[in-house]
């Protein structure tokens, strides 16, 4: 594979260097941690040889499955670029994570989008079949549903991620942070453009359902347990079910400060 | 297996035909292809090979289990006829899916309802034991919990299904649509009927919880995120937490419409 | 292994004796039921086997897994009662169960919170990294987070579990009962004591989140689908999105009546 | 499966009854020996399930191979009558074995058999390609080459199994006993009828080769280790590398006496 | 496991220390070796998780396995000798192998020679149907064949192994080597002691057969491919097909020194 | 991978288009063929693929072998080479194959060759261990038994392939054909050079020994079943146990020829 990985690649030396020091203190994962990161020359090899032992079936071989991402992660710059982008995002949003190899290794948020990003690839390449083989079994292990057709920037956290879902003419921007039990749902049966569209530095809480073609303006703050059927404008936060606009987000960047909290008006809910 | 299936099976032969125009289109997946569809002489069959596979263990192997599937559909008209109701239902309903053979071989929540109802014939066939050991097992790899005892009609569309809940005394309807995150769920110690009876053709969004022995009346619609307490009269519309009764219900058929949005008396919520 | 069982295991004597009669009854599960529960001389031995079994991975292999467990469970006492405790406390508490070998057969909740168990010794023993694999696949295989740091009392009744999430500085008290889809998250990106505090017999309703170091006072009550920002008193139910107090809980302790409905001053909501 | 079984079956009755009284005695074995035999109809279900379990690779999943071994044995009267003679020349035959569930479930030699002959009936039904794909997967497995070309009698007794080797011409008749790593090979490059034909009832000892398209009479026997480029006449034994006549064989059918021993003229060699 | 380990167990101690030492050379070897290996307290806890991976099947899982051979370790001081002089006669003998960790982790002859030590424990102790399908898993994984009744000393070296079968009233005393391809059979069809008594230090040539109740006399020689009819006296060479004695043994003890040459009176054959 | 492959790879060329219509021809094995052959770039990465799944075991994964195995092949033009040699061979001289396809996906002599290949470069890069593992997986999942350590041309043809064994200082000459149960032993304890060491052309007959630091003669001929434990000069046969010259070979090329008769003098024996 002669992806063009930049000379410089910090998160992959972060990567390695945490690698080597964790095989030497856990003798039970030594082998595990070089056969999935210190053996290979790119972090793409990486994350294709871990998902593809994650995502394997009777039906799709982990051999084919590493091939396949190879080739995929070989043929697009936008998708080396986000998952550089995906680590980095957790590192520095998620306070229980402070190393650059935990969500690689360990975190199926970071593995379901990565996953979706190649799925996505191959949506739009014309293996639509392929994409929705690989979609349902990222269902399956992961427990995270996005519809191979959506769009997604660069920089999105999805910590815990169990149960996430988003459909299929969703969009979301760069640096979003979504909280397990999201949804970006549609609604009604018509086909055409029917989901959410999140704007850039969106944090939307746990548990919430975004649903029909809504806009959410950049910087905007989703409560938990939210239900959202309307447009909710830029840097304001929204809150309830349904959800109704409770005044200005209180950080100018909610994806990075992770702050659910709700004040309006300087009070506390 | 000497099913009964009908003369002119409309849903097999549709699900055959789209499975050979596909195998032609992507080779890796051709083999599977064959192996769970085309191969098989019945849909029955060709669905009892691919839930096998699915939740197959080291305690129940793949092949006991696909024998012990076709031994109940082959035992039971209803549930012969309610596989290809379900599969209608999405087909119908869902504006992402326009191929009969998509939900068959990619869809967790069909692959959860068939499932389920082969658990439901065991229970009430003298096997609690192996229906509690399916159900673990459902839970586990589809992330569905439906008890084998709860009644569940024809034509039910379960979306994305992730984190479904069903408990033992509840009832469901024909027809009926449930998002992901559903729960049907009992409250209080007592044993006896304390889950909720769901009518015909009735919408549930996602992440709404219908909790103890209430009855949710035909063609009644609850929005997403919802927490139901009380009863809900048929052709209404109930949301929030806890839910109360906001209108009529937009649809005369909410389960058909997919419609999540809250129209009241010609507004928006 | 030496564990120091009690002499008279009650809760170890129900389940073999239940399974032995099991066995006899269903012969598809017959050896299932001997080598998960007969042959073994302690619950400690049988639960290692068990969850080592379903945690088993191309990284951790099932053998490695069972010794490991099995020398957690005899180095901890506390872990020992506390695995009778949560299955006690699903017989006394779960309507759907009258078998104290269910549980340990087929809940993954149980299956969930002694795996927990498990990871928390390592992570307090020097092992932090062993403890993040075994979280992670534990998330990956029963869909509970749980991270290993987190401190939780004995009794703990996880329900249907599916999707629970529990940080990194969050206490659960004893007694306790969590339906699935609870979140314990924290709030912000500070590092340190960020996740809430449940008391004992507290009752926690299904898709509630509750964020932030907030105080949940004992035998409070969380109804379903809420959104807790705020500490609860003792013995009170708070419901809604956000939540806020609704009154007295209806029973002393709520945990143990597992009673969902949302009495106030003797009215149902 | 609509196989048209004998009406009193004795083997597969007798295999029946062995079997539930084994699964009373063996705990560890139970399930298995009721997945294997006893939730079967008929000895061909048992077979093509305990067969597809063996044979079964990432290529060819259990369930597919268990459908097309029903089909192949469904097709095929001369291959369930053999079966049973298979069975039966086992239990005559070999002293260390005195019941007929014995082999079906534990010798290779009559797993092998039993593959061979499926292999057989699709080689000459227009399926090579997937005929060697099994006859790969039973020298990997089982040890045993049996080209699917080659034509095989009744009541062949494989005893041990590891190593036989039966090229593409190679005919054996009724009633034989081979013992372990005989070979019926080949000579030179030329296509055509180039391996061995051997009669009816002859015994060929361990590790013999037998090379070309000789003929072997019936009721012949073939010392152990020998190597034989000739023909050999009815009723004689041959040893030796290379074999000769040493004479008239001690028994009147030597593959049911099973008596390697060499006396000629009273004598002992 | 309570195993009465000497206190000095020098087998054990240099398996550990060259296990510690190679997972230091080779990264991709070392989670195996620490698991294998390392992670142990003891030669027979090692050994049983070992051949517990190896021997797994649908049928008997890695976890039943290794508890079941933990017991039979447990309760045998002969297996537990008899290991330790197998794997030290394969570094006195074997001119390939310079340490004591090379058999136990890499050596199919050795694995086979204690899981049939394994089955013949069984075989003795009331539970033949286990033993047996032991062999049958020993044959189909290892391709050795020894019946559990078969009686074997200590210091077996089995060289290769592949192709090896002992019948059921074989003895082999202590200290032999055979080579791989060597059988101990039977002749006719008479039950009853009508296997091979192989003596102390004996030398089995590879592809040797051994038929019938013979004797084969303390520190013989039995040359490569060679077919045993009749008696072998102590001390002497035999070989050809049939074998015939050519004189005295070149060596004191042929299976220390593992000379297969044939020197009689000086000159080669 | 950076393959230096031949401008036009005669051998790569007929396997994909042989396997092109066999995927049209046979629906069960069209994924098969496309994901093992069809889907590669070249020859070394589809055998690559191919050994990897074979040899995988829980100390090795399959994607861990095939970057391993893509490396070694990457980094040797000389195994490169004897690919296709060893291929062609087959294609020479083996009747029952006309396919350059089928000893890829079926043989297992070839397997074994190739998988030997990559361990015996391995062996000679400093990683004797992983050489040792590979060694140990190649004989229990091909039972044939190759040290790494031993040298072997191209052009060799392994036909049937069980249980051959070849020792760690025997040394094999280009275009040589040895058949199934073929031995290159060591005789004695002394270490250094003490196998046999094998010319070129040379044809070795089934379940034949070769014992000792002899010397084969190029284009000489071993008869079936033979021990040879003195050297065998050009151009001559050998046969018998032990071996004796009997006479020049019937062809110039006996490995070519693959011809067992042994005719002397224009008689046969």
């Amino acid at each position: 594979m002669s992806t063009d990985t930049p000379q410089h690649d910090f998160v992959w030396e972060q990567i390695r260097h945490e690698s080597a020091s964790l095989a030497d203190r856990e003798p039970l994962l030594a082998s595990h941690l070089h056969a999935t990161i210190l053996n290979h020359k790119s972090l793409e090899n990486a994350l294709s040889f871990h998902l593809a032992n994650k995502l394997a079936s009777p039906t799709l071989q982990a051999t084919s499955l590493m091939e396949l991402f190879w080739n995929v992660f070989d043929a697009d710059a936008f998708v080396r670029d986000a998952i550089r982008a995906d680590i980095q995002a957790i590192v520095d949003r998620d306070p229980a994570c402070d190393k650059f190899s935990t969500p690689l290794l360990y975190f199926k948020g970071l593995h379901a989008i990565q996953s979706y990003r190649i799925s996505h690839w191959l949506w739009y390449h014309g293996r639509e079949e392929l994409a929705l083989a690989l979609q349902s079994r990222i269902s399956e292990v992961l427990t995270v549903d996005f519809h191979p057709a959506a769009r997604i920037g660069k920089g999105l956290l999805l910590d815990h991620a169990t149960g996430v879902v988003v459909g299929e003419t969703a969009v979301i921007g760069d640096n979003v942070s979504m909280l397990h039990e999201v949804t970006l749902g549609g609604t009604g049966k018509e086909r055409g453009d029917r989901h959410p569209k999140v704007g850039e530095g969106v944090l939307i809480g746990a548990g919430s359902k975004l649903l029909g073609n809504i806009h959410i303006g950049d910087f905007a703050k989703i409560g938990a347990g939210s239900v959202v059927l309307d447009d909710v404008p830029a840097h304001t936060t929204a809150v309830g079910v349904p959800a109704r606009i409770v005044g200005r987000a209180r950080a100018d960047n909610p994806a990075q400060a992770m702050d659910h909290r709700l004040l309006i008006n300087g009070g506390g809910i």
